[in-house]
């Protein structure tokens, strides 16, 4: 089998690479090749065979979609897209890359023709959700985006669906909750305080946290949201139907109970490394993201999640800290 | 004030410029100039100054959208579009002219910039929407179109949605019911017949029904439909919120109530007229259409429609046939 992860050089694309590496299959068939695009070239995985074509492209640009398909994958991952910061403050960009670049891919898939019709496994974000919302959102709650970015992985949920409704490919969207906790550096987005008031104290350091305790959010580990992707590479058209785009499972909880979690987990002195350094702005952002969602469908096609946030926690100390946390 | 109509020789397009010209204002607003557009050349209204500019224009053409909008129209009515059955048997056409016509008309906007901040009013459908349904669809359920126009269509109201929000323009979406009774000619659409079972009886001649008369559908007249666009132009952007695209009112029916009304209105031998020919395709792309919305918001916000079938067909008596029935 011949996979194609776009966006590779990311941290969901380098996690998902280093699964397919171990795993050496995806369901039950051996992988033969892995191609791994980015606008910055992707790491080459160690320990795979060299079968491994790695390069640095942006999909929007002339010829880069046909090309990164010419050779068929037969599965692609399509992670590729500028983030929400980003998005929002270059409308250009945010529009080329988010939408044009996934528009190009498509496209590029319809022009194959003869006979190609790939899995295209998307990644959504809950995003394309945006404020007033019902206390769980449901399966069937509209989306009003209230961001460019929210309104970019939208329309290419709809492309996505009308492409595989046509037998063009075979799509199957997925809106990633909160992916926490980010490892490495933090990043300016507004959502980056979830990941640093865990990350930082675990190593040692101070975080800040912009909102306050009672703030409610939806999240998933990276581990998951890697376990989202293989799970969603291997449903069926039969099992998707033509509701192809799926919010992710997740867990709900409010900053003070992540907090809490912190504190069970790794002490107090730990957990009092968290200053509360309140920023209007980022309160006001966040009030408007989405805080539980009723998944019903995706958990039904059996999407699997961490059960807590402690185990949300756990997952990071095993995956990145090698099991220790800095006293 | 200057308006824009693009889709303006379509069948909405030439009702809504009749009654602009006869209204002559907008609102409270004269209306000094207009400009209309398609891609046949509309004709030029009578009774009205020669302050009318039309022309014949594509507006996924190069430099054409830039050009529509250079005598900067405070409002544009924009129901330029292919309709649903050629957009789904020429893929590319229908994205050209539904997806990136209208991209291109919004990027024109944000070009013009300096102030520039024109109301934007998109003529979207309830094609967006896609089975299976609760009985009635509330306004916040979620689109998922099962054609590619109610796929354009959806992404449209999307852009739209991010553009008003960033403040490049005022933007409302009004999702049209069926159009019934559409004069002249029978069509190609699958839901011609729709208009077909009551045109031609009143005319004199045969209509052939390829439905079940137990099919429930969602409908509203042509003069409904530019109330709705007039109605939609006077909405303020604090009445819209975030949330600019709304499902309008319809009077939903069987087409055995339709039958019905046409019996009563022009009795036994009119409704007689039409002979059943079930038509299995016809039949199953119907089944994918919405039946009945709890169209809240639209009516909270003023939008009005006939209360029964039976003031639809007299729409029709009294607008297209001068009051008078064939017997």
């Amino acid at each position: 089998m011949h996979i194609l992860i776009t966006g590779a050089a990311g941290m969901i694309g380098r996690k998902l690479t280093a699964r397919l590496v171990i795993d050496r299959a995806l369901g039950d068939q051996p992988i033969e090749k892995l191609t791994l695009i980015d606008i910055v070239a992707p790491a080459r995985p160690a320990g795979f065979s060299d079968h491994v074509k790695t390069r640095a492209a942006d999909l929007a640009a002339p010829g880069v979609a046909a090309k990164a398909i010419s050779e068929r994958p037969e599965v692609i991952f399509h992670l590729a897209g500028v983030v929400s910061a980003e998005a929002e403050t270059d409308f250009d960009k945010g529009y080329r890359v988010n939408l044009d670049g996934t528009r190009a891919l498509l496209e590029a898939i319809r022009a194959a023709g003869y006979g190609y019709q790939p899995k295209v496994v998307f990644t959504s974000s809950i995003a394309v959700f945006g404020a007033p919302f019902p206390d769980a959102i449901p399966d069937d709650f509209h989306l009003t985006p209230l961001t460019s970015y929210g309104t970019q992985k939208a329309i290419c949920e709809l492309l996505l669906a009308d492409y595989t409704r046509r037998g063009i490919l075979e799509g199957v969207g997925i809106r990633l909750p909160s992916i926490v906790v980010r490892p490495g550096k933090p990043n300016k987005a507004a959502s980056g305080f979830f990941s640093g008031i865990i990350r930082e104290p675990l190593a040692g350091e101070a975080a800040l946290l912009p909102v306050a305790d009672s703030v409610r959010h939806w999240h998933a580990s990276p581990r998951s949201a890697v376990g989202f992707l293989l799970h969603a590479a291997g449903l069926t058209r039969a099992q998707l139907g033509d509701r192809i785009n799926l919010t992710m499972p997740g867990v709900c909880c409010t900053v003070g109970e992540q907090i809490a979690a912190l504190r069970r987990i790794a002490g107090d002195k730990v957990a009092g490394r968290i200053k509360r350094a309140p920023d209007e702005l980022v309160e006001r952002i966040v009030a408007g993201w989405p805080r539980r969602f009723d998944a019903r469908r995706g958990l039904a096609l059996g999407f699997q999640v961490e059960a807590t946030f402690d185990d949300i926690i756990r997952v990071h100390i095993d995956d990145e800290l090698g099991g220790r946390i800095a006293s």
